[in-house]
């Protein structure tokens, strides 16, 4: 499964609000229709909206009149424009911050130059977090035992990436690996990411899985039913706190209660080592997600309102290692994760 | 709100199923078709299911003939269909064992004096579970404090008692009382009890309120936005044991770590003081309420298996008092509960 692609000119993508109904493929030229993909959720994931975010730069360029002028201005207006699709994950952050760099890097070579220039440096990106997570995959199953069940929570697979995955890569490695191991899997309300998509890919790959409601997760690991826990992250602060889907902070805290390891799997390209905790932005997203079913079944009386958390913050406490392709981060991550930049 | 009503010789019940988008009504005087009430959860949450347990034994006599071999015959049979309806929740057997007792306490009578004692035994039951809630209403709300937030779990009000409620009663006595207090309604995903019917009575007692999928209490928490959890129970253990809806366990877990007081809240005839930990029947109910939403709508791909373990047992040591019709039990629990039964 390749989520989003390069297609002269266009990007290409799958709708994941259409699966695991239907496998329904967008093609657009348009930065407005990108961003809102992006809004909408048909394209989400950390990793995945930071490719697309620079192959989207690259797209405009490479569409942009051979002027300079009006180079950069189209290039400003979508980066612009890309910045207030999402902002919670820092991999988009990251990619326009590459892109326009790469912008002004270039700007005295031919607009023909940087339009190559652009479009391969957002080529690389997508390669390089393919090529990440595998490198995590690897990294990461060395912590999975032969006969593991592991919990994971959200999608972070290929669907959430440039391919493979991250939490949800790691999975796949020990798997193909040859590590008999079994997955337990929330469904992830509001938007179901585990339910929709975690599954779609685990049968995908024949992974043997059991799907959860969220509130399952005390109950399974009670009973002694996990041995790890994986989740991805859309952004790590320096000191180790660990943003990601709304939900990864209660599994964390009773992974913690019953002494099961919590691992986080992230590339570097989500650590942001500038903000501090109090100051992330967690996104709220419309109520209207949480008092319907993905808007397809009202299931809460007229007039009910919602709060709608996106993400939440796990504290470094709670984290027993973050994988990343250059290597496991343990405690003590202020000084660990600062290393791992040097 | 009354739930479950005697209508000389049938069973009128709200079909809970049916709501928040429906206001349907059954009568029946078939215990088939009360039974089936009860699996499908037509009729749920402890106490309901106990008080329409003693109606229906009492229904069943009543449309018995006027011969005590016969009418022995089918309130056995009825015990029989009424006892395999649903595993857990304590009040189906306690309100079972009042009936029978009944019955054969006054196996001396006539059979139209029989018919008398069990309906007016079966109508104590109802009208007792009433009056305990409203008292458990005036004793738990003395733990709430005008302006506090209380986070709640499931539904366990009027819909799942004879009336007023469990935990949700203390929040509506609090609220009568001119307490200026807001509710957070956790959605209890998989058959949304809190989304479809806690958000519903919460409407119409004008008590504001909040909202949220299952995981975002952490988050909750952890913005320090609830003062107090209050949730029902399906059965308590002597040892402090509380065995209520899939979810519970974990919000407990979360409000020690956050140090939130919990309660739990429930009438004596919850309490099962024979049963250890160990020994508790946690019902498992189908995978397609977890790969489905009600069964409108399928969310995982086809084949996918799941857990649907419909309730979790909350250790006492996570429970900071049980507020019962008798006041309320703090630790040590074992012995604090033995006193309540002396």
């Amino acid at each position: 499964i390749v989520p989003i692609e390069w297609k002269d000119g266009k990007l290409r993508w799958i709708d994941v609000t259409s699966l695991p109904w239907e496998e329904r493929y967008v093609e657009s030229s348009d930065i407005y229709r990108v961003a809102e993909a992006i809004k909408r959720l048909e394209i989400r994931g950390a990793p995945a909206i930071g490719v697309t975010t620079a192959l989207a730069v690259a797209m405009v360029a490479y569409n942009s009149p051979n002027n300079k002028d009006e180079m950069m201005k189209n290039i400003e207006k979508a980066v612009e424009i890309l910045s207030h699709t999402r902002p919670t994950a820092y991999n988009l952050f990251w990619a326009l911050n590459i892109m326009k760099k790469t912008f002004y890097e270039s700007i005295d070579l031919s607009p023909q130059e940087i339009k190559e220039k652009l479009l391969s440096k957002a080529l690389k990106i997508q390669i390089e977090d393919i090529k990440n997570n595998l490198k995590m995959g690897e990294i990461g199953e060395k912590l999975i035992q032969d006969g593991d069940t592991i919990l994971t929570h959200c999608n972070t697979g290929s669907l959430a990436t440039a391919g493979h995955g991250t939490a949800l890569g790691v999975i796949k490695t020990a798997w193909k690996n040859g590590k008999k191991i079994k997955v337990i899997a929330t469904e992830t309300r509001p938007l179901l990411q585990g339910a929709r998509l975690t599954a779609w890919e685990l049968k995908k790959e024949g992974i043997p899985f059991k799907l959860i409601t969220d509130n399952m997760v005390g109950i399974v690991m009670m009973k002694e039913m996990v041995h790890k826990v994986f989740v991805g992250a859309d952004r790590i602060l320096r000191t180790g706190h660990v943003i990601n889907k709304i939900g990864t902070y209660g599994i964390a805290v009773l992974a913690s209660y019953h002494k099961i390891p919590f691992y986080a799997v992230a590339p570097t390209s989500t650590f942001d080592l500038t903000t501090s905790p109090e100051d992330v932005i967690i996104e709220n997203r419309d109520e209207s997600e949480v008092t319907t079913v993905l808007n397809k079944l009202r299931i809460a009386p007229e007039g009910t309102s919602a709060y709608n958390f996106a993400f939440d913050m796990t504290p470094p406490e709670l984290v027993s290692g973050i994988v990343t392709e250059k290597g496991i981060v343990e405690k003590d991550y202020e000084s660990n994760i600062k290393k791992l930049f040097e």
